[in-house]
């Protein structure tokens, strides 16, 4: 039958008919009605992390990386000098594109099955002063660690460095709280947490940071004070904002705020995570990460050790079940991962769990 | 009553019903039901300005301007020198991101009434040897004054320039001819004349150049060097997609297939636009532009001289009448902007000049 598969991915995701709908007409993007969408998506966004006293949001065309390039591109002045906490792909790809816009770069690695480290990073400010900003990914989607944003956040404050949170996969499902963190940058995007479709990221900016802002940019598409300078000027968006995917937005926030806002979409997740890893757990599968470190947004599995597996094979036979599964993302050991996220709950990850045990009957690889 | 107004703007514009309906589906981008959608949308692409032998299309996440500075990133070494020929404020906007990327720039201005000057160029060329590239909008959308494409492409080629061209509101409108032309890149997006909905854009870049370009890019989201090699490799884009955008498009590239092609395109335009000049002049307004220059996508007129005139009471009272305009990017003189393009045609036209009609009476300037 032709009916949509359910997305366990890390996004885009499965969104509600509801949020889909809202893309069912054309807004002007010069006039007022879609000027007071993008004021009211803003605000709400600030809402989401209490940001409405120190920090103001900027949202970015583009899909999620390049409002990080931006964020990088705005708050590090030129002769800035950026430490990267590496733990995974989506670090390594913060590094890459601040090396590549020119501003010095240095990559701390950790091994990927663990957390960065605030006492290392502490180390690390010590014997470099030149350090004026550190990148932070909050959740690492490539293996789904979660990163400790509080301690990372202390240490930066007490030392009085810049930190960038890269927060695309935690945004609206685990807490941030603007007013017990300090970043200049934290960045997020439409088609994550929020259950929104792909297409603009948005980055909340501390305002004291953004004033002095001016110029750091090489790149005119991705100046966020720029963007922000003429959307507090004007209500609109610099150049053609995706008024499909703002809508979208728009309405899968009012959704977000039904629901309970970010402790129940913590909450649904962590349980479709329980409901998955148990699940899982029963049909053999371990996760790649210990308990503790993993975020409720999407799991690493060791793929099965059996020779009948084939991840290309695995994918097609849930797929013609109805679900879309994920490739790992990591070298050393051969992984799938699982989502956790989007506009699903505890039934759907139990269909998905059943059908990948079907699938592994199918397979003869039942481990 | 809660109807969609008509968007009479350079867009975003009024979509198809069909086109809107096409991005009730959530995709997952790594999937292969994904991946052969983005592939035909490129063969599609390529079909229209029939560049299949000597070009790529390389499509790139947001708005039409994030294109036209990667297309500069990309196909610009660090060491060269872009020659903007300028006659309006998206010229102006080329000229100022190529010199924010730190590309040695030249603006050469010229009326914003008339058409920049193949002669001129010559001239420019022969005078400045270092030129290496030059920038050019096929119809500058600040006026909508037509610019002379092929001229301008026959003198790059002759002088053996790089020719780097914004195509974004005439592409699919007017011709281009990938064989009769010679581009190192031709920029288009989604929510122009081929009617999708606006967050994506596309570059058209000759093979032979694009060879050449791997690590221009200072900025890793616009690399389209990159973006081209990962989507041939994988059949998927780079970073995630903005796929709901993307299915819209799709669907919209069928409808313009199945109306005709660029040729009836072109003539429902260049209906649209006669419909317009014929019944505003009806009603005593002038065009900016001489008929010569007029490209058929949006029509710059002189606001009436009348005391009672302001374009926000005028632009509400149309928006009241179920029609959005556009206001004027002049600085010298008193304008607003109709646009011709959309899914809209003769009815939707003649009712917007009757409407126009309307407010003027209630506005008690009848001219």
């Amino acid at each position: 039958m032709d009916r949509d598969a359910i997305l366990l991915t890390p996004g885009p995701l499965t969104t509600t008919l509801r949020t889909k709908l809202a893309m069912l007409r054309d807004w002007g993007s010069w006039d007022a009605d879609f000027n007071a969408m993008t004021a009211e998506l803003r605000a709400q966004l600030l809402a989401i992390v209490h940001g409405e006293e120190m920090h103001v949001v900027v949202p970015l065309q583009g899909s999620g990386t390049f409002s990080v390039e931006a964020a990088v591109a705005t708050v590090v002045p030129r002769d800035g000098h950026v430490l990267v906490l590496d733990n995974g792909a989506y670090c390594k790809r913060l590094g890459k594109l601040a090396t590549l816009m020119g501003r010095r770069t240095t990559i701390h690695q950790r091994a990927e099955d663990e957390a960065v480290s605030a006492d290392e990073l502490e180390g690390l400010l010590r014997a470099d002063s030149s350090i004026t900003h550190v990148g932070f990914i909050h959740c690492e989607t490539g293996t789904g660690v979660l990163n400790p944003l509080q301690a990372v956040s202390d240490v930066c404050a007490r030392h009085g460095k810049g930190l960038i949170v890269d927060a695309m996969s935690s945004f609206a499902a685990l807490e941030i709280d603007a007013r017990k963190l300090q970043f200049d940058a934290l960045i997020a995007a439409s088609g994550k947490c929020l259950e929104g479709v792909p297409g603009m990221g948005f980055v909340f900016v501390r305002k004291s940071v953004l004033a002095r802002c001016e110029g750091n940019s090489h790149s005119l598409a991705m100046d966020l004070f720029d963007q922000h300078a003429y959307m507090e000027k004007t209500g609109q968006w610099r150049f053609t904002p995706p008024t499909h995917v703002v809508a979208a937005l728009a309405e899968a926030v009012r959704q977000f705020n039904e629901e309970g806002g970010q402790p129940a979409r913590l909450a649904r997740y962590t349980d479709n995570c329980g409901t998955l890893v148990r699940g899982m757990a029963d049909l053999g599968f371990e996760p790649f990460l210990k308990p503790a470190l993993q975020a409720p947004i999407i799991v690493t599995f060791h793929a099965p050790s059996h020779p009948a597996y084939q991840f290309k094979a695995f994918y097609e036979a849930a797929k013609a079940r109805g679900f879309l599964l994920y490739p790992g993302k990591l070298t050393q050991v051969e992984t799938f991962r699982v989502g956790c996220i989007g506009a699903i709950g505890r039934n759907e990850m139990q269909q998905a769990v059943n059908a990948i045990g079907d699938v592994l009957s199918d397979m003869g690889i039942r481990h």
